[in-house]
């Protein structure tokens, strides 16, 4: 059982801090968590970033294969402690252990999935165009470009994925896989399985041989120790999952700063699903079953939550709403995160419950304690959630609002009066879709992933996935932080003019010694 | 002869204003040219804006076929008047009729490279990953991604290059070939060229029979137009090219709004070039020669002018410095773009002049009028550019400053010490490169472009050509302004999951009706 400490890890050293600030806490119990965790200070985080900088020179040049190893050990390290973080995930978050085993695995397959990229190696877009000293009026030089790593990379723990978005989750695997040093900052929320996975990346560098300034993993209450890191000068770019609030206020800290940095945060989405009406015709239980199941797996707490359900009131509703309702109803309450997120999703519903242009059609059972959420199934017109910019907003956790539609147009206005969104889903038949290109081509306007008879819950680790979206879904819509796609977020472009061959780096070098996907004066071979 | 008309073009509309406020001015002789320009309103921008958003509705969903078609068009109608515009942008901009000419060419082919890549269609990164029904404990569903483009795109003429980063310039270019809409704002240093290809622009729309809100052009005095351009909600990029200062009001612009958008500003850059001591010995007389024919190239109003030449001060030095002394004085005087950048340059070098730690080595000849620029090389120790920052800002125009180097040392100190660059060039023998690897490393960190032995003017438009760079050399270094890369500032990933196939774009679906390059289940096909 490896031993928890207590202390940030600042390249291979522990923090010598002693004051113990941050303490998990059990959602489901109030329970105070050991260890304790005491904050790094502002010399430690200077210090991480210093190292980070230095391994830099290193690892920015290492080769595919050295990173792939690199990931791949990493992926090892944390299967060999899925027991530890099994228990103790669970206490820290309230999630139960069959997600924790689950998220254990996706996360080393993430990590595993960026080391074949990297060993690959052509996602560096290598591209040559030769010399022609012949051309008039002068010679063409020989041009060579490839992607090339930014930096040190922040990297922010989620709390509602404490292993897959948090010290060894996907932003800290595509930076890696790039060639960018990893400064965790630990979520207040799950410290200790931060500190569990912290060391199985720890060992895995050492293990490596590769600088120590490769990974630190820093504790930080509230937060000024994030907000130091993006202000950095030496972090080149960071990835951000969370609030929106949050989010907002650490792009705006990554955009004034002196030299403004990629800033990628993945703040809120409500993930509308239409209904259209041949669907609700032909398979209302079915749709109220699934939207059921997504609404309410991981209590509510993922970022592609369904939030809102936009139905046609001109379709027989009866069936799915009263099939709905029964099943909402009888949602056993579950725990959530921590109690900043049950108080908010408590109070959230609340505002939801006192609006006279919302009716509450059923709440689930009721839990006893603070992190306790009962399931919530709202409902307005279409004319109310377009008149009210507050029914558009996020509400973290086990609710849907219905809302009825009295017409095709309105649906249209309420597609367009959408915010940008992870996801948007359409139920229907072959022929409502015909009859709804429209709606198709705003949605896709709208969101980053656009489902068919789906639900948005669960996002596949894919080489074709989109995890992003228009802001506010994220702060850079142009980016995806689940998929291999993620790896473009923390490198660029670097043209190399009339360099000696021996002097390039390898994916350029004329005799291709890697063997990668390459375009060569404009084919691609 | 195309007759000019004085007016914004609004789609298809000319504006309606009457009261010319902006006048073109020959640099060389003060004189107001004819017509004057009618600033746009508040309702004729928003009117651009909206026919812009209806035609992307058409235009987002066009065919590569179908923009190359347009492109080609534009070119087309380009060339038609090349003629014109050879007579025309040299008394707007005092640049020589050849220079013209060959920028129109440039501009031209950049327009039909952008149809060859639209045309191809593999630059959307199609991804399909099928569904598996038997995987466990849940079925992988289908899902499959690629490039779309993000929507009405506003583009910012740049006063150095009237055509090739201008109305129909490379951002224009990248943005219709990915499928957005454009909003032109005219430069007011040259309104009759912008006209003139505005006309070729909106005829070749005509022609195409695609909606007129594809491309308006719009006219305004000073910053506001711009800045309500980029602040407008349903504009979703901008491409701009010009100084610091007015990139930088635009970047804050473009984060602050209530969604943020992409904005890709080119904006400073000083060109370093390192000659080392191998180097130096060997071929002083070229380097010079080289040297002085780049800084005084197009009178040093190139975003890559060399306006920094580090110099290894145990090397003999004599025979560089003196031919180069030499050719600076025996340089003749020549227009400036406009009188803001003649002025510019004077007070930037007189600043020089004065500054103790500057010692100028000569100037070339003095011209008469306010536009005329004489070229001019200073010189100054490393320890002075170390400890003054402003020696490193850029100084528009065909100066150079030398600064000497007395250790290796101090020489990685000043490549470390530098801001992102556009590029970054050095000079030296096999065993100058050889033993100088940490330069090439810190230098590739710093910029868009590194050079061997060349000279940093002359931007090669071709697939593997990145003009771009850190900050402050661009807003955003993940970018590139020249070369077929260019189109992916346009565009951001969808994904599709579960669409049957005769919904998906033509892209994605499962024959590959467009035998596109695509990657299928992981592999690149």
């Amino acid at each position: 059982m490896a031993e928890l400490t207590g202390k940030s890890s600042i390249g291979f050293q522990s923090s010598t801090q002693s004051e113990s600030t941050i303490f998990g806490v059990n959602p489901a119990t109030g329970e105070k968590l050991q260890p304790g965790y005491a904050a790094v200070t502002e010399t430690e985080l200077n210090r991480a970033v210093e190292l980070a900088e230095e391994a830099f020179e290193v690892f920015g040049k290492s080769s595919g294969v050295e990173r792939a190893a690199l990931l791949r050990k990493i992926a090892d390290n944390i299967e060999l402690i899925s027991d530890e973080l099994a228990a103790l995930a669970p206490q820290e978050t309230g999630l139960p252990e069959p997600r924790i085993k689950m998220e254990t695995g996706r996360t080393c397959a993430q990590l595993r999935l960026f080391a074949s990229v990297a060993e690959e190696g052509s996602w560096v877009g290598a591209r040559i165009d030769h010399a022609d000293q012949d051309r008039a009026p002068i010679p063409k030089p020989d041009t060579r470009s490839m992607k090339r790593p930014l930096g040190p990379v922040a990297v922010f723990c989620a709390s509602n994925f404490p292993l897959a978005f948090s010290v060894a989750g996907g932003d800290t695997a595509s930076a890696l896989a790039a060639g960018c040093p990893v400064i965790v900052k630990a979520h207040q929320s799950h410290p200790g399985t931060a500190e569990l996975v912290g060391q199985a990346v720890t060992s895995a560098v050492k293990d490596s041989g590769l600088p120590e300034g490769i990974f630190s993993l820093l504790y930080g209450p509230g937060r000024e120790t994030g907000q130091s890191l993006v202000r950095h000068p030496k972090i080149k770019a960071a990835g951000f999952t969370g609030s929106r609030a949050g989010g907002q206020s650490l792009m705006k800290i990554a955009s004034d700063r002196p030299e403004p940095i990629p800033f990628y945060a993945e703040m809120s989405s409500i993930n509308p699903v239409f209904i259209l009406s041949g669907a609700m015709t032909e398979r209302a239980e079915d749709l109220a079953t699934g939207l059921h199941g997504s609404m309410t797996l991981g209590v509510g707490q993922f970022c592609t939550n369904p939030g809102l359900a936009i139905v046609d009131d001109n379709s027989n509703l009866e069936p799915f709403i009263s099939k709905i309702t029964e099943l909402v109803a009888a949602s056993p309450s579950a725990t959530m995160l921590n109690s900043g997120i049950g108080s908010a999703y408590d109070s959230g519903s609340k505002l939801f419950d006192g609006n006279d242009a919302v009716e509450t059609l059923a709440r689930g059972e009721a839990g006893e304690g603070q992190c306790q959420a009962s399931a919530a199934l709202f409902q307005a017109t279409s004319d109310a959630f377009l008149n009210e910019d507050s029914l558009g907003a996020e509400l973290f956790g086990p609710s849907t609002l219905i809302v009825k539609c009295d017409s095709g147009d309105k649906m249209l206005a309420l597609a367009r009066s959408l915010e940008g969104q992870l996801t948007a889903t359409v139920h229907g038949t072959d022929a409502d879709l015909e009859a709804n290109s429209e709606l198709l081509e705003i949605l896709e306007s709208k969101a980053g992933r656009v489902l068919i008879n789906g639900f948005p819950t669960g996002v596949e680790v894919c080489h074709s996935m989109v995890h992003g979206g228009p802001f506010p879904a994220t702060s850079d819509g142009r980016s995806t932080s689940v998929g291999t796609n993620a790896i473009h977020r923390f490198a660029r472009d670097v043209c190399y003019q009339s360099f000696p061959d021996s002097l390039l780096p390898r994916e350029l070098q004329e005799d291709n010694p890697l063997g990668i996907r390459r375009m060569v004066d404009g084919v691609t071979t």
